[in-house]
């Protein structure tokens, strides 16, 4: 076999990491996209360039990877931009139809396809159903850039501590690149980044990780590319949530050199028998003729969002992305004065601009005079087009409907929803007649605990917040005002107490335990699956543990028809926590 | 090696099938019925009794598999139920905990657990999501009971051709049993049944196949346990979307001795290697004892349903279990004189007793006189309570409402769905009043294409028909009208031209093609996923194949907030296909 030992001497290599964000299904958008990011590569000096996971159609396609026209399309795409890759190498993440489907990278250059590495590690939990679709790669993947050996791996591939980045490691690779489509929870990217230092360390490499950006239904990819020397050092970082092509110059000789003096990976190579293939060998051209800044090495280093700004700037791509891929232009909320939906309108402007918002004030009887002048200012800061409703004319519509029905029975949660339910059709009349997107306001504590109205507030095309716990949409409306520098969200929308006001002093904690209890309990048992005993271990007190159990259990009918919303935290609702609505288990 | 060669003689063996309806999560209900199912095997003389597939936790159990305190409860129950093995050999479906998560049968006996057997191929395509929770097991097995040697297997096991019922028959099984959970579609029962007639046939040995009956929120299943000779003849066959005991003798012995004279048989003895494990080995009290009609080869053998009987027992069987399992006693919906509510009114009282269904007639002035008297008529022939709201006193407090936004557009959509909505609020009233479920009404073919308002006729926490084409919901109509001898569903509803009546003379087919060229359209677009081209190779117009095309996709977002309701097809909204909303493929 061939190590470390026997490698000539290199210069510094130039990576182009294009951080693109793909539209699933836009075959022909992303290709140009794929295109104009060779051409600004090869532009900037690149003799690398690196594209996301699945780029050419997107990540997830789902069910579209079962249609042979769909993997036929996408194949023809690779083959479309192989063709344009003069003078630079390009990995690109795409579908492979062969005897099965594998989640694949196509190595391009030259006008050609020269190689293809397959995924070896297929995650199938979570979010994710790859086991689905694709059919597991058998082998670690090499190409050769004038002698320069870079290990190949797509996403999950270098989660795994082994292979296939320690076998192309031992088999002479000083550079292990990783095409990536990480979906976004809170702190994901910084987990992200230590685990990428690890693995550099681990293998003596410098990794280069390319990352999706963009919204995709209930996911946030938000980017984040990353180029890490063999010391784990971040050398370059692209910025969160945006496209960005970032160029970096690295230094494979400063791996090979600091192996020599590594025992462990001495005795790792003696262990090591067989070597992975090497799909490709290219000739480079020296970058010694390139200006001096290019040979410097590292590249720009974006800094990190803090943890509050990270969440809200997910939720805005979020939002923005399923508007403008979904064809909309304009959406529309309603206002209650409450916070959650000051905070989903904030986000909206801060998506769309005011001039692609609309809300509506939609008072009943039991909406209090503050409550609605609140909403109004809001509105007013955010420069928003404001319509009004009142809904006791509905309400009494409904009631004298179903006044004999309900004759010998008291007013309760009936009453209630159909307020809701109300203003849900008033908001989707608005979204019928005039082409608008509705979005719903519930928080992750609503609608874990089922506190909302199928139909009504529940009513909409996406929960921009839904994955947002109450006390984290405090956290985020004090950053809204803190990067205002002021009022943005009015102090008494957010100081005041919640309440859904749909009968007369109604409050949230006359129903629910205070957020600040109850959201440690809902993370505890919706993303730690925690059961009730340990639950009470944990010093919940028994009461609450049962409360809010039983109301999650028994939410599930609800959370089912919810619109979509963004995952922003380690087990969203939706394609990532699969609940049987049909469940007798007590937790 | 063993093979049949030296195998000695046999008596029968006498196998009882526990085709039992377990309940998600309902842990201790499931072992009350295994239990029972013991003694009454017992009882009826059986040697062995076979369980379905996680017969412990209902099928599937989701999520909760993620849940360790679950696992655990599962496996306490497993050990509680060996304790009652005495003079009988149990096997028993549960989810194994140990390194790793296996999809696994017990071998329960004398009480005691003897051994336990893990299932092999694990389906992850469809509706089924195994590779998510589970492990694959490694290795065929084998029990012997009085040196008469039974192969184990679980559901996709036997589907596959090979292993391990192969390496089961070689090492000298002539039975091989396999606990299931297959979830139903039209047809499948008979090609299930085909298939363990080849698997029969395949491997000289007798199959004993025992299913799981029951609904389980989208799914149905069906029931229709087998047992058929090495020949291939069905021997025993329970009923179809019934709880039963098949008890069953068969004949080990008239297998082995065919073996002798299968040359392809004894070729492939000679390939095979490797022995699979003998679980375990139980002395068994000889039949001999037995009364007569015990030994004689065979059991019951049910009649199977036509093909529409067949789908109608799935959808009653779906709805009945779907309301008693989430503990509801009534169930509410809207009659309008059109074809899909009366067939699920029918469904519903066959499913719950008209005194288990109430409907609402909620005329508007679009809503023309025969439409109204066909549904009170309807609504007699079932002999379910009806109440009646109009809801034009509604429909102007919207208008009114609305007025002012809306003065200069002329009416569309946005008031047709307003009609819709304010049903659905009146259906969600009386649901929040009384505490009954809502049924939804849509069948497939709308659907497919969007034909339905979110929020109105979507309204609703089971969708009974959502996978009924509508030219089957005429098949299904006519069936009702057969089997009561007469017009259960009055002629006109059946004869009648579909409208939706939310504006003057609508008719289905002024925006759609025909049922007759829509539904096969939707069937290669939905189900076999063929491209528009592929499409119009098959002879579909052009003009048809773009619209339901752009229809279908652009609906995804109605579908992913639509209740759910029972798969009767090979491939069913909901679990089954996973689309992308956000979406720019053309298809």
């Amino acid at each position: 076999m061939e190590g470390m030992t026997d490698s000539p001497t290199h210069g510094p290599l130039r990576i182009a990491l294009c951080q693109m964000n793909a539209t699933v299904g836009d075959i022909a958008g992303n290709e140009r996209k794929i295109l104009d990011g060779i051409a600004e590569a090869r532009e900037q000096g690149a003799q690398l360039v690196l594209f996301p996971e699945l780029a050419i159609t997107g990540y997830p396609p789902e069910d579209l990877l079962l249609k042979e026209h769909f993997l036929a399309d996408a194949r023809a795409a690779v083959d479309r931009i192989a063709a344009v890759t003069e003078g630079i190498v390009a990995l690109v993440g795409f579908p492979e139809r062969e005897d099965d489907v594998y989640n694949a990278l196509a190595v391009l250059a030259d006008g050609e396809l020269h190689g293809i590495y397959r995924k070896l590690y297929l995650p199938n939990y979570g979010v994710f159903d790859e086991a689905r679709y694709f059919q597991s790669g058998t082998e670690a993947g090499l190409i050769e850039l004038a002698g320069i050996r870079v290990g190949l791996s797509i996403c999950e591939d270098i989660w795994e501590p082994g292979p296939p980045a320690s076998t192309e490691a031992r088999a002479g690779a000083t550079v292990i690149v990783n095409l990536s489509a990480s979906p976004y929870y809170a702190g994901r990217g910084r987990q992200r980044e230590r685990m990428l230092a690890q693995r550099a360390r681990d293998n003596n490499c410098v990794v280069a990780y390319c990352a999706l950006v963009g919204g995709q239904d209930e996911l946030v990819f938000d980017g984040h590319s990353l180029v890490l020397d063999h010391r784990g050092e971040v050398i370059a970082r692209a910025g969160q949530f945006t496209e960005e092509l970032l160029v970096a110059t690295v230094d494979p000789q400063a791996a090979a050199t600091h192996r020599l003096r590594d025992a462990r990976h001495r005795a790792a190579v003696r262990t090591e028998h067989e070597d992975p293939p090497t799909l490709a060998r290219f000739p480079l051209q020296p970058l010694s003729s390139e200006p001096p800044e290019r040979l410097r090495i590292g590249g720009p280093v974006a800094e990190l969002l803090s943890p509050v700004a990270e969440v809200y700037a997910a939720l805005v791509l979020g939002l923005r992305d399923y508007v403008a891929k979904n064809g909309f232009s304009r959406v529309v909320l309603g206002l209650s004065g409450g916070i959650d939906s000051a905070l989903v309108a904030a986000i909206a402007v801060d998506a769309l601009g005011p001039g692609g918002v609309s809300v509506a004030v939609m008072p009943s009887p039991h909406s209090s005079l503050a409550t609605q002048s609140d909403a109004r200012l809001l509105a007013d800061n955010l420069g928003v087009e404001r319509f009004e409703f009142a809904i006791a004319p509905a309400m009494d519509a409904y009631e004298s409907t179903l006044g004999e029905v309900f004759a010998d029975r008291a007013p309760d949660i009936t009453e209630e929803n159909l307020q809701a339910r109300i203003r849900g059709n008033l908001l989707m009349a608005l979204s019928n007649k005039f082409g608008w997107l509705v979005l719903a306001t519930g928080n992750k504590s609503e609608m874990s605990v089922g506190y909302s109205t199928l139909y009504g507030d529940l009513a909409g095309g996406f929960a921009v917040i839904k994955d947002v716990y109450k006390t984290r949409v405090y956290e985020l409306a004090e950053h809204v005002n803190a990067v205002a520098g002021g009022e943005r969200i009015p102090r008494s929308i957010i100081d005041r107490a919640p309440s859904a006001e749909l009968r007369p002093d109604q409050r949230d904690e006359d129903s629910l335990p205070p957020y600040a209890v109850l959201d440690p309990i809902l993370d505890a048992y919706v993303e730690e699956d925690l059961g009730r005993e340990q639950l009470r271990l944990r010093g919940f007190h028994a009461d609450d543990v049962e409360h809010v159990v039983r109301l999650v259990d028994r939410a599930e009918y609800k959370r089912r028809q919810a619109p979509p919303g963004i995952k922003i935290t380690s087990r969203a609702f939706g394609r990532d926590r699969r609940v049987p609505i049909t469940n007798r288990y007590g937790g």
